[in-house]
């Protein structure tokens, strides 16, 4: 297969970690014989230090012809904690999901068993977790009209959202939930947001279409406790953006490192993948970072064009890593000199070699 | 001491857990010699079923003369559930809130020696964890402008927040970690949101009149992760309403039960105190809820007005309570025939005859 990936290495720990996932990328394409061409563009603060502009026009047009976009991390502190600053690395991100329509973020969180012992919550909790996170990725707050009066005495941000944009995510997550375990949980806060009781109501009409799947539902601030307390009741979850990005976080401890988990974002024409954790800026260039997450995004872009056995042996690669503990410090309490690159080595080693 | 206060059981296990509270302030009354006089009065979903009012003007003006208030929990799924209801069980409390100027949410979350294994959390994360929630309680989204287009097909929640209403909490919590660990955290979305800098940039302001405490900042989603991978970190926490609602609902967890946090809401003329579960009408009259959220609540109402050894009697019959497995099934893995007024005539029990 031919594909054109752009590559999005964007800030901090971004670069590196991206680095490995085009290793593997590039050792799939040879063992399976396969043409990917690789080129790379500015986005975030690197992007606002060479051009002014978090996400460049010809970065953008680059993601426009591409086939799919590989993505590092966005952010840097000094754009961060300047309340003045008006141009902001995240931008970046948040307009390049607007502008290829990626309304879907999804997030798969699962209990690695080599890793069950790593997490902050007990092994009988987590173990046998397997969730798939659908979060809309192009409505809410995080887009709605913001204002600041002309004193700076008075903020304020709009959540909006039309039947439209809940429609469409919450096909996605139905039909997941179809090859899944047949649940979908829309986290909400209908009891008090005018926004959720529409997504309720959208979301009820939708499921209508997918009589074997159960729906139910769940206040947000409920729901951040019951991914603690029980996350094995979790199939597919359906949320809002801005809840999503809180709930998904959260989860990301399930595993037992936020390094180790992959998030596509899809629309209709577009499909990027990125690891789900942010820039790390004190982690970056010391060889620290976790690669893992970013090969596993890789291997998700893979599953995309249905590339599923390549896709199959990078996954199996990265279970071979854990297992040897061939991992970077932030998850290897056997050693803790394994760099970034020494992991992105050990996966291209094995997708040439495996054993 | 005299005391007026006003008794809003409200929904489902609120009048249950309420009523041992009352008999735990009954006791201290008739120990200490204390002359408090309480007064019940209708709010949420038994409120609108009687006057079609989530907040009838009765019950509003027994809580403004009244010297503070007890409050059980709100909410019924008959409501929840059906998004053309015109009237909700939970505007009542947010009515209540607004109304009497309750614009801080203060909820202590703490590791019980005696509760550390039934947390989902494993021991060495949360032995030793000590916080204090500040959450702003009557700005924010939840109280913003609602709109719903005709079609219905479009809604919108508005979040807006001003200098005074940041201002006045973060005093709260300033002065609260003067007494503490000297350290707030301010938990928002600064790099997404507009009401986040502003409340970042007044934070600052106010940090500066309080030189001996540490200000940091954290994104909420990453404070969702942080909760459970290290919840020691934490001394005070300061932050949105939303944020707040997520954040110490989750937080709930660390302690073993939500049955077991109580919460003051406090303004500048009134005060209400409130366990943070919910009406639980799964639970409503089995006499499985658990009393203790409800009666730890009433030991802060005592420590409000500065009884502090009334207070600290009351803590002590709880703690007593646990040690003894004299508890509700939810925490009890010993006996599960312990009903909500057994527990309550322990501690009523205790406090006159303390041992
Ligand atoms: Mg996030
Ligand atoms: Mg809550």
């Amino acid at each position: 297969m031919k594909l054109n990936i752009a590559i999005l290495p964007g800030d901090g720990i971004g670069p590196e970690v991206t680095n490995q996932a085009i290793k593997a990328l590039k050792a799939i394409a040879s063992e399976f014989n396969h043409n990917f061409k690789f080129t790379t563009a500015d986005v975030g603060a690197v992007a606002i230090d060479k051009h002014n502009d978090a996400l460049p026009e010809k970065t953008l047009e680059l993601c426009k012809k591409s086939d799919a976009i590989l993505f590092g991390a966005i952010g840097d502190p000094k754009y961060d904690n300047d309340p003045s600053a008006k141009v902001r690395p995240e931008q970046g991100l948040l307009k390049l999901r607007k502008e290829l329509g990626l309304y879907a973020n999804i997030r798969p969180v699962k209990a690695y068993k080599t890793l069950l012992d790593k997490s902050p919550l007990k092994k009988h909790i987590i173990q046998g977790t397997d969730i798939s996170i659908y979060r809309e990725l192009t409505g809410g707050i995080y887009f709605g009209e913001k204002h600041t009066s002309e004193d700076g005495d008075y903020a304020s941000d709009l959540c909006g959202y039309s039947r439209e944009e809940i429609e469409r995510i919450a096909h996605l997550a139905f039909v997941a939930a179809e090859n899944r375990s047949h649940k979908v949980t829309l986290v909400d806060k209908a009891n008090v947001l005018e926004t959720s009781r529409l997504w309720r109501r959208v979301v009820k009409e939708v499921a209508q279409q997918y009589p074997d799947v159960t729906l139910d539902f769940l206040f947000v601030d409920n729901a951040a406790m019951q991914m603690i307390l029980n996350p094995k009741q979790f199939d597919v979850i359906l949320t809002e953006n801005m809840f999503g990005d809180i709930i998904s976080d959260e989860a990301s401890v399930i595993g037992g490192s936020i390094g180790l988990l992959a998030s596509a974002s899809v629309g209709d024409k577009y499909a990027m993948f990125e690891p789900i954790h942010g820039s790390y800026p004190q982690a970056a260039n010391k060889g620290i970072a976790n690669p893992i997450a970013s090969i596993l995004s890789a291997a998700m872009l893979l599953s995309h064009f249905e590339l599923h056995n390549e896709a199959e042996l990078i996954r199996l690669a990265v279970e071979k890593s854990l297992k040897l503990n061939i991992t970077t410090p932030d998850i290897n309490s056997v050693v803790n000199t394994v760099t970034t690159s020494n992991v992105g080595d050990f996966i291209e080693d094995f997708i040439y070699n495996p054993k």
